[in-house]
């Protein structure tokens, strides 16, 4: 028998983690033939709940699912976890701003941090949902001396998965005949939604985006949606968004394990490596290609114009400004 | 291209609903090549929630999601539609007995039946998940003059799962290795869980779950826990089941769709035929076959004992009763 994949998520009832764990049960994340014993942390005030969710994930009585623990502390919740997806943060209050929730956020993810590097798989891998995730990410890999920093990620899968749904909806076309759409940079309305490369239609048959819908478009309303897109999901919902969050995170682990099917790369917030000069020391979004189960590379060779290279730099600017609000965490 | 198969699911923005829609496309329901369409109504007072709900199933990019429709008119919603999943229902207020709860419902599932049998795909398959699932089932079939009586369900599969769920803990077994374990009658406390013929174990070395756990057990806390677990997860979770009922739901489907994989046979309630005595005009849940897709029969060979057929009837005469109790809907 295939071994279990351990996987550990925080925040494991609240709403993006109740949309989550059912589709990981049910093989959605790693595979039809991948069992997985899920690790859930929540606070000690949300317990209560938590033994709800794995009564009901119990109840499901899913094939794949081989194990279910749960707890308050993150060195329980954290053992030997193969996969870790920190979805929990504390959320904008009213009238709060960027930087007062970056730093409500912080000792949140140095004490996680501690705790995956303390107790977690040799190799784990990472990968923060909270926001703002990609300095989270950051404060979390602070603390990595036995993990390799590289397997610290932050999800931007969501924001390229609205650019995906955008353009197939502008075009009537099925979103599975959008290639290689991708998102530069922080998750936040910085973001470089990037659509120079990305083709409709099928295998030897695609036709650039650009061509089809203009230039206009692409760089107006729909740059301003795809950035924008979290608000306006609160406005009709009267909730942030949680099921297409949950499921653009077991997307990113997906692709990371499995591979990309008919996509080149896939957006995933990573450590910079210095790459079309974006600093070492944050965690920003890069098209990323996978090249075997868990492993991943910065796409290094593609052409950038000078206006996305300028709005690329604005965004890592930003980056290194919340972790300037962070540093006494580092 | 395989053609899509329209999905009308109603109480779309509600919690079952928001859980059950996004793994539908996904593909967990109609499998990984089968392309959907979602038809969602609502009330019209949820019509903005819904919107939200269409906007984050967009911003997933399912590769298998064909099409989105909106409606606060069950004839624009079941218009066409191939599988119709009944989730919407009045909830039970504080106070008010299971009788008022049945007539508060009755007058939704008259219009719900008269607009499928209207506009509906000729061999539409129907799936009642909201309570009282069984009698609402019944009234929406007395308006098939046109679609086969035989295609309307209730889900009785969540039942089923608890079930096995709770033996597979029980027994620290894999929920896979647990076999042919059913549930009879109402879905209601007086249901009655069979496990006279549950096996445990792989293909071949099955051994029988009465012989491992004993009667005890199984006709006592087994038994209180499968019929009352509705209300055990309403105290933990302070809401009810709705991510369970949700891929119940979907459990319900995909077999009836492409079979019941390891399992001889599933839990759906579906309109009597007078076997094992329990009288026609009800909707009551049997062990059935699936011999094809779309195909059911009632498993007929199966001995029963004396106690379980007493119990049996005692569920059938709830149902006659509440069928009664809606009389005048009928």
């Amino acid at each position: 028998m295939t071994k279990p994949i351990r996987v550990a998520v925080t925040g494991a009832a609240g709403q993006i983690g109740y949309s989550l764990l059912f589709p990981i049960a049910a093989g959605d994340m790693l595979g039809p033939d991948q069992p997985v014993i899920l690790q859930l942390l929540e606070l000690p005030v949300a317990m209560n709940a938590l033994e709800g969710v794995a009564m009901e994930l119990t109840d499901c009585a899913f094939p794949l699912l081989h194990g279910i623990e749960t707890s308050d502390d993150p060195m329980v919740a954290f053992k030997d976890a193969d996969v870790i997806m920190l979805v929990g943060a504390r959320p904008r209050t009213a009238g709060q701003d960027r930087a007062d929730l970056i730093k409500a956020n912080g000792p949140i993810f140095t004490g996680t941090g501690e705790a995956i590097d303390a107790v977690a798989a040799d190799d784990a891998k990472i990968i923060v949902v909270g926001n703002p995730c990609n300095t989270n990410a950051l404060i979390a890999s602070s603390r990595a001396k036995r993990i390799p920093l590289k397997n610290y990620t932050a999800m931007t899968r969501l924001d390229q998965n609205r650019a995906i749904g955008q353009i197939a909806a502008k075009l009537g076309a099925a979103p599975s005949d959008v290639k290689n759409v991708f998102v530069w940079g922080n998750h936040s309305d910085s973001m470089v939604p990037d659509f120079s490369l990305a083709t409709v239609g099928g295998v030897g048959e695609g036709r650039s985006v650009t061509d089809l819908v203009g230039e206009e478009w692409l760089g107006g309303e729909f740059d301003t949606t795809v950035r924008t897109r979290g608000k306006a999901i609160i406005n009709a919902r009267g909730k942030s968004s949680a099921a297409s969050a949950a499921f653009s995170a077991i997307n990113h682990i997906h692709d990371w394990f499995l591979g990309t099917g008919h996509n080149d790369f896939v957006s995933m917030a990573v450590p910079s490596d210095g790459s079309y000069g974006i600093p070492e020391g944050i965690i920003y979004s890069f098209p990323c290609r996978i090249t075997g189960p868990w492993q991943y590379e910065i796409v290094k060779d593609l052409e950038v114009s000078a206006e996305t290279l300028e709005r690329m730099q604005k965004s890592a600017n930003e980056l290194l400004s919340e972790r300037e609000a962070v540093q006494d965490l580092l």
